[in-house]
């Protein structure tokens, strides 16, 4: 019998996580009880909330066991249905599928997915997760106007990118932060921001401010720390903060904020939101998402990297910024080894 | 002729206002023209919110210019009027009247008041500026549903005074903080709050956790400082802060807030809001304080100095938090002196 590879936590990260606190193991090939949909992953999504999860309390939703297998999504084939929905063949994305090289999961929990309208990885990013949290980031909580500026930290990142296309084809000046002059680059040149600048220049309020002469009516949140304080003194009358993930601060909670003066004389709202709240716009932004894919106005930078045994290490470079883009892990060299 | 007394602004407080800022002076009798009425003021209503706009800039308002006469609100009776909604006699609500005896301004910039309703302070008060901006922040910002729990700062002042007994209309349980054990025993014994906790207390934050056993759901801000520390641990999962008013920050506009990373586990909303944004709801507070306040459903707490000269310091002492409910200061000294 073939065995399931998967990575569990075995210790609590105390800030970053290191290598140690995952564990590389095997399981017995799991079974689809009744209702139940036996998937071989592919692919797996790393997203930086994840990070939350692993914390013992204070999340926003339940927190690892240690020795759980690591959440997180990921994208495979359909091996044996027991749920009406889905036939072997069918591709499909599971949300909590989490590291492991197989699931057995409910077929309720799974989204199929149509290969033909995009590869499978994007299914992960602006058709997944990603693009469901900048979709529903930036239409429910920021509601930018045609002419706003919408200010994105992590810009090149799988959210930050998404909500800056979105931004531009609303109609807003978009203007993105990211960490290093590649990643600004990729933002101006690959996903049409109007300017990028670098939350490493030390610089970086001055510079902020020049890209942003008219102030920042939503500012999409999704690092905190540097970002996060220059762009508050830019926020416009009326702004509104959208905060979809703060990078920055996931390996210490107890940083400092902003004093709360300019929140009242610029009448700003901060909101923090996770996208599970808001599943209502998931069949706006299926269908919106899917024409804008398909005419090719939405692009995506992917950040591989191959085996089950690397997502401990890619999941700590991305927490660090040093992936480009959308980090995913091919199983296919752990399937290949198995065969 | 008789003039007119004045404070006019001399020097922009840096910090805590001193004495010194303020002079009382003297101008010629306003005239009204055409359109305008001329006003003697027979009570001012100072509020915390004027300290904003003695900054040079930041402010949600053009600031004071040197040698204006202190922006503030003024109950009085019209002398002469040039408009047609006013007559000799009529008693009038002047948003913008000022530190002064008297005014002309357009009849447009000016409410009449009922004083069969409710006597002259209550429309400084509950059913005036004060009132509007409890009922507008509580009602369109921290939508408190019945049952929930709402923490109100600067619980027997002007502001939160309204705020928790509106809160308690509603159905909800009502948490105050206040500075003192006078103003902890008005909040629960004149106003009705469920409990009150002392910010000068150094086990606040355990204190405040008794009283709120589910947490916090809504947040009425009038202080800042320790209060917003107190009640920000406390957020329930999808809480509204609604900043009315940091008293404890206006001169102090540096100090440092919270770290964000609550702001995204619990998905909550900090509101900094001014009551002028929303004055499609003053007809709503018109009909229901006037109804509230008949049925003796909402009291009020007055703190009269006497005399326009004693106007610094009483602001300066409310500032300070030295106050007991609203802080009024009585223009029959100076109209008696003058007659």
């Amino acid at each position: 019998m073939r065995a399931n590879r998967q990575v569990v936590l075995v210790a609590r990260p105390r800030g970053l996580p290191r290598p140690e606190d995952f564990r590389l193991t095997q399981a017995p090939m799991p079974h689809p009880a009744e209702g139940e949909v036996l998937m071989r992953h592919d692919w797996l999504g790393l997203a930086p909330a994840a990070r939350l999860r692993m914390d013992e309390a204070g999340s926003y939703s339940a927190p690892m066991a240690l020795g759980d297998v690591v959440y997180g999504q990921a994208i495979g084939t359909v091996l044996q249905s027991r749920h009406p929905g889905f036939a072997p063949g069918d591709m499909a994305m599971a949300m909590r599928g989490g590291w492991q090289c197989f699931s057995a999961l409910p077929g309720g929990d799974l989204n199929k997915i149509d290969p033909k309208l995009a590869p499978p990885p994007a299914w992960l990013g602006p058709l997944g997760t990603s693009g469901l949290a900048a979709y529903i980031g930036l239409l429910a909580h920021g509601r930018p106007r045609a002419g706003e500026t919408v200010a994105v930290s992590a810009a090149a990142g799988a959210v930050g990118s998404v909500v800056g296309q979105i931004a531009r084809i609303l109609g807003c000046r978009v203007v993105g932060i990211a960490g290093g002059e590649d990643k600004c680059r990729a933002a101006v040149d690959e996903f049409g921001f109007d300017a990028c600048v670098d939350h490493r220049d030390p610089a970086l309020a001055q510079a902020l401010a020049r890209a942003c002469p008219d102030g920042i009516d939503v500012a999409f949140e999704n690092a905190g720390g540097p970002s996060r304080d220059a762009v508050w003194p830019l926020m416009a009358r009326g702004g509104r903060i959208v905060v979809c993930g703060l990078i920055a601060e996931y390996n210490a909670p107890e940083t400092a904020g902003p004093g709360w003066y300019r929140l009242l004389t610029q009448r700003l709202t901060i909101r923090g939101y996770i996208t599970s709240d808001h599943l209502d716009l998931r069949p706006d932004f299926e269908r919106d998402m899917a024409r804008w894919w398909s005419e090719g106005r939405i692009r995506m930078r992917e950040d591989v990297s191959h085996g089950l045994a690397t997502a401990p290490a890619a999941f700590i470079g991305m927490l660090q910024g040093r992936n480009r883009g959308k980090v995913l892990v091919s199983l296919a060299p752990d399937h290949a080894q198995a065969a």
